[in-house]
Parts: structure tokens; sequence; C-alpha cells
């Protein structure tokens, strides 16, 4: 592996635990950077020899990458502020946002470098097993980057801005919505006064099932089956929820649609 | 334990698993009832000393207990059909089916006996770990029934049939509605030519953080933040797929319902 040294933009969770993993793999972190004293501070002094500072400006530090591990909102502005030497390859850590954000960047050679995890500050995290996805215009900055990746990441994957603007969208129906539609079914269970641990099993088993074959091939449940009187069933009970009724209504339609498609 | 003398009615993938894991456990199942010739003899076979019997006439058994598993809609008539000695328990394993649907079954104590999974055949299954929900009105039949459930399993749960229902549309919520997500979700991937597998850790990480806070409290993505540009985008990007484009709306105003009342 070649060593590299690095600044780190952002303190938050995903410069946290992107920060040690680094550090880990023998990358050295040369600077955090943050607006906020306390952050940069604790950070920096946790991946020592790290500098703490206050803005990205780089230009008096030899670095071979800085890496943006900021909200996506704040993405745009700091890569304006940004400074560095010619040449520094600058990347970006975010799932929705383009390559060509980091345009405005003087003289860098830039890249998008996203780790395709959810991060808790609590919770250590085996990047191993974190996809990293990575982008570059020029295949030299790609090669360096996949390269750089695979220091952390045995996953390491090329996807461009527009797959990975799809793979987002698929991570919102996968995840932000599944987490929601369990939020859901927890409140029915504690309305009910039952476990709220007592569909675990099931669900573990319905995960394990939807990533050895494609979920709509082992879809399960009355309306696939067509099963009207249970559909009209849970309609009723669910009658003083209206919103969760109407998602019981589209969400059953459009698996009756793929059953209608299957068969 | 008290073993335990059982006939098995059905031969599907509920009656192969419980089958196997009650023979398992020490009991004797005596009879496989089926109305297809292979299936009870195979079943039977499997499950030795067990004798296969075409019709539901234990008259001349003495058991203890006679399990009904057989699917919910084959259920009132394999009912109406039974005849077992006076006193012996019968019990069917459906989430759906209430206990009165057992009251034709007559000179009989009625139970429910349901086991919380999806079986497919070729799986082996670790009863242990699989919630077993029982019911039954007399407190003597109650008893003898979570005693024999905790033979086969350590997480024996006594249910009503109303608070079963309510489960059973948690289980459509976290489960069947959740496959079909995760069937969108892939199909995303594959037309944006991503490996189908790419979301899984983020996925794993979801579920796994759902079973340890309310998945309302910890819920992410644009929805939950009120991030219009990606909300508008998504939608745009799902435009050819008007019930993709449905879902997601819908799914996307509740999440920011649970963020308004959150908030």
């Amino acid at each position: 592996m070649k060593a590299r040294t690095i600044a780190l933009v952002g303190a938050g969770n995903v410069a946290v635990h992107l920060g040690k993993a680094l550090a880990a793999a023998g990358h050295t972190i040369a600077a955090v950077c943050s607006r906020t004293p306390e952050s940069r501070t604790a950070l920096a002094a946790a991946l020592s020899p790290a500098t703490p500072v206050a803005t990205p400006d780089f230009r008096n530090l030899d670095l071979d990458i800085v890496i943006l591990a900021v909200p996506d909102a704040a993405l745009a502005g700091v890569a304006a502020a940004l400074q560095v030497q010619e040449g520094t390859m600058v990347v970006h850590t975010s799932g929705s946002q383009p390559l060509s954000l980091l345009d405005a960047v003087a003289g860098a050679r830039t890249g998008v470098f996203y780790p395709l995890q959810t991060f808790s500050r609590a919770k250590p995290v085996d990047f191993n097993a974190i996809p990293m996805l990575v982008e570059a215009r020029e295949e030299e900055t790609l090669q360096e980057l996949e390269q750089f990746a695979r220091s952390i990441s045995q996953q390491v994957q090329v996807v461009s801005s527009d797959a990975r603007k799809q793979l987002h969208l698929a991570a919102v129906f996968a995840c932000n919505f599944t987490n929601h539609l369990l939020g859901i079914s927890r409140e029915i269970l504690q309305q009910a006064n039952l476990p709220t641990n007592l569909l675990q099993p099931l669900l573990n088993e319905t995960i394990a099932k939807a990533s050895q074959f494609h979920p709509f091939t082992v879809q399960t449940g009355p309306a696939v089956r067509g099963d009207q009187n249970v559909l009209q069933e849970h309609l009723r009970l669910l009658q003083n929820q209206p919103r969760y009724q109407q998602l019981y209504q589209v969400l059953s339609e459009s698996i009756g649609e793929v059953r209608e498609f299957g068969s």
C-alpha cells in the first residue's frame, strides 16, 4: 500500500469513521478542518499527528488527498473556499452530489470517494465490508483513487455520477422506506401490547431470502395471493390511521401488479 | 419434557418443519394425514413411526394432540371433517385465523399453535429461535400448550386471536411490504447496471438499527430532512414508472408526517 498524506474537511460521523479507518490503514492525516473549534481539536487529537485548522486553505501543506466529508448542503460552499497546491487530489464523500460540484476547486484533480454506509457516532465500523464507490474523470486519477480505496475496503466499485444517483434512489426504497415500514409495524405491535422484537426472526428471514432471490419472485402475503378477505380486514383495522391505510392500499396494489406481470 | 403422541394434518412446509422439530424433541408422530398419497407417505416415512392416513379420522388413535398445518383456505373444511377421541387437544398453526374456527371440532380441547416464521422446503429451520404463539380458552389447555411449545422453542408467547390479527398486519408492513421495496430497489440497481448486492451492508445496518431503536427516531433520507431538491429529482427519475412514483410520494409524505410529529 502507498501511504498518503491527507487532509480531512469535516468532523462529523463520516469524517470521524473514515479518518480512523485511514489512519489505521497507515495513511497520515495531516490536518482536520472544521469551523467548530471543539470538533476539529477533538478529531485532530484522535488522528495524531493531525493539526486542527479553521479554514480549508491547504496551500502550505504538501498533501496527496483532501477529503471533503461535510453535509451535502455545505459541499458547494466548501468547494468554493477550498485552496490546495496544484495537482492535489480533492474528493467528496457524498452519495447524492455529482463529481462536477468540485469543478470550482482550482488546480485540483477531482474525484468522488463515497462510503456506502450509514454511520453512527458511537458505533465502530468495519470499513472492509463497506462498498467504496469511486469516480474520477481522468483515468490516472481514477486508478489512484481505486488503489487508495482498496487500502481500507475490499469492495471498491467505480460508479458514475448518473449511476450513483440511481443507487441513491434504490437506497431510499431499500433502506429509508423500509425503516419507515418497520416503524409502522412497531407502532402496531405496541398498540396491541405485543413484544416489539416478535417479528425479528421473520424479518431476518425475509431479508436473507431477498438477498438470495429476486424479491419479486419470493413475495408472500395477502396482496400477492390476491386475498381480498384479509386485505379488506387489514384496511378496516387501519381505519383510524388514514395515512397507513393509504400506504397499505398503494403497496398492495403495486404488489398485485407484480403478481399479474409474473403470472 | 412430557413426550406427546401427535397426529399431523397437512404435509406442506409448516407440517414438514414442525414435524421434524417435534420428532427431534422426543415426541411421537403417530400419523400424518394428507389427501395427496405421495405427500403423506413421504412425510410419514420421514417421521417414523408415523402412519400415513388419507382422512382426518383419528377416533381409533390415542392421541394427545392433533396439529392442523394446512393452508388457511382449507382450515375450515378440515376442522369440519376432523374426528378425534373426547378430550384430544386440537390446534391450528395459522397466523391469521381465529381460535373459534376450531369450535366445529366435536369433543376437542382447542388451541392455536402458530410458529411465527416463513418456511421454505429446502432450508433447515432452527425452531429454538422461532416465536411460538399459543392460545387456548381454558387455562389448563393453555398451560399444556405452552409447555408443549417450550419443548421446541425458547420463545413461547400467549397471544389472543385479536392480538394475532394485529401481529399479522404488523408482519405485512415489516416483511411483505419490505420485500416489495427490496424488489423495486433491485430493479433500479439492475437498470443502472449496478451490482444487486451493493446495498446489502447498508440494508443490514438499517435493519440492525431498527431493532435497537424505534425506527421513527433513526429515520434517515431526503423525506425526513425535507430535502425538496432530492425528492423532486427522485420523482423525475421515476417518471416512467408511475406506480413507483406514487409509492415514493406516499411513503415520503408519511415520513414527513412523522418528522412533523417528532419535532
